[in-house]
């Protein structure tokens, strides 16, 4: 078989982070990078990122031109959180009819907050042959699919809790930034009431959730999922914990106990001591779950990504999300 | 949408606990039960599942009229751990083009051990345009299908180390017998030795991680699994421990690393005092989960084959495993 043709668009910290990776595993060849960071155009992708070494691409500003000549199997997007922002940039890998696997929170399950979008994305990418994909650790695993996944062994689902708690001094600073730390509770409440300090992709996650269960996942986007509980858990910012929080009471339709609650409850927290991943399903039977230490986000991210290239090229053309396809594993190489 | 018509095939202790699920939960209909017990054959099928209700389904001995006069959409088959015992079974069924979910340990993933039966079904399967999968939660789940899922996040996989340990005292008694209860080291040894001491299914769950990770699986079955590793830790016998592991040493050829040692390794304990699931995953990220309790076999066995049913009635024609299909989630009716 022959290496799988990858084009990277945006070099982020994570675009970077996807780039080393797929230079580093069996199975990939990467044809072409694309940024619009006049500190990284023309220079050689190797350097920009980081890499000890050259890898005979250079990054450039023209993402139309740079599709045309350089052919990939697969475009890697990851560029921007906000679906809007990155539809010019599908647009134009689309009409090029390459398949795309991007980190963009806002497409990993698009159908309740964005739908007319979505539904242009699945009819350019049906029209294009090609599957597109919006996958990561977190919307994209972590707090759906696999959540999600463990719910096979059930015959009755009461109640899932989902916590990601995450030490954030060992993190980068800039997720540091995104979950308010440093902040009075005062300056912090501001932020949530302000919308800069949110989950992105909590939404798509609890949605993703939410339809596997058959339970309506309309309420949640009426409001902000990091507003709709935030104040639930304020008390324990100044011990640390900011935990954003999300209960949905309203699936009660397909519950088989009158009175009980569905509930989906995601957590973000800063300045915990311990750090880890855990899915809590009450039910028949019920399941406790836990990664100790947790997923580590970037590098997951990044091995999430290259790992879903393979299942997205094998996939039906269209807009996929982690809940249709197979679950991706470890891609080790063709 | 309509209900799904179920055809129950086999009534022992997880057959009865499948059409217990079936008859209780939505999107269901049970329209036949085929056992060739004459305790069995001709009683309603809710007498004989032991359900305080009559189901209005009469148990019948006769395979091939049943499924003429019922036309199921799937049936449940869940009469022995033999692939070469349900063949004449699997034949009847597919020659009545309906598709199959079956519990038959070996039909998890029989690639490696069973490669002509497995040829067979697959074709008989593509014939009558149905697919047909054996899952459940061990093998199917909890050692094979959920450690591969899991390393959807690792860019680079090491070591895969599975363990399952359960509390044989909570357990029925056949399943107390099966792992060797009550005997001592060396009526242990000597049933492990003539293989009536052994865990069906760690073969096919051990191929299918190993498939999963691209190392090479067919040294695995030049020997007994349970054979493999089991003197490797016969001394905590003693102890209450009586693990069955099996190391694939095998798998060098796609190593990052010179020299370093993939592993799975699988383990099925009576007499332990803590009951739990757990994977560990060495590379990048490591990644260490633990399911509190375990997941339940019984109940958990029947939901996941419940659950599979709608997963199976969408796939396409022929014989699929755990790997291929997107996992299952509890299904919530339609």
């Amino acid at each position: 078989m022959p290496n799988i043709k990858v084009m990277h668009f945006g070099l982020g910290p994570i675009g970077a982070a996807i780039v080393k990776q797929v230079a580093a595993r069996p199975g990939f060849k990467i044809v072409g990078a694309i940024d619009i960071d006049p500190a990284k155009v023309g220079r050689d992708l190797g350097d920009v990122v980081g890499l000890p070494k050259r890898l005979d691409v250079k990054v450039s500003a023209d993402a139309a031109k740079a599709l045309r000549s350089a052919k990939p199997d697969v475009v890697v997007l990851s560029t921007t959180s906000s679906i809007k922002k990155v539809m010019p940039q599908i647009e134009a890998i689309l009409k090029a009819k390459i398949a795309i696997v991007s980190t963009t929170e806002e497409l990993s399950y698009p159908g309740y907050t964005h739908i007319r979008h979505a539904r242009q994305i699945h009819a350019m990418a049906r029209k294009a042959r090609v599957a597109v994909l919006g996958t990561g650790v977190n919307p994209g695993f972590a707090m759906d699919a696999l959540p999600i996944a463990l719910t096979a062994v059930c015959e009755r689902v009461d109640r899932v809790v989902v916590n990601r708690l995450q030490d954030a001094r060992i993190r980068r600073l800039p997720f540091q930034q995104k979950i308010g730390a440093g902040l009075t509770t005062e300056q912090f409440q501001k932020k949530v009431d302000d919308g800069s300090v949110r989950h992105v992709g909590m939404t798509e996650s609890i949605a993703m959730i939410a339809d596997a269960l058959r339970v309506d996942a309309r309420s949640h986007h009426r409001r902000d999922p990091a507003e709709a509980g935030v104040g639930d858990d304020l008390e324990r910012v100044p011990r640390g914990r900011s935990r954003l929080r999300l209960r949905d009471h309203s699936g009660r339709r397909r519950l088989p106990q009158e009175g009980a609650g569905h509930q989906a409850a995601h957590g973000s927290i800063s300045g915990v001591a311990e750090t880890y991943d855990s899915v809590e399903i009450e039910g028949s039977p019920d399941l406790s779950m836990k990664i100790a230490g947790g997923i580590h986000g970037d590098v997951a991210t990044a091995s999430i990504v290259v790992n879903s290239i393979s299942r997205v090229l094998q996939a039906a053309p269209g807009l996929h999300t982690m809940r249709d396809l197979p679950l991706p594993s470890f891609f080790p190489g063709r």
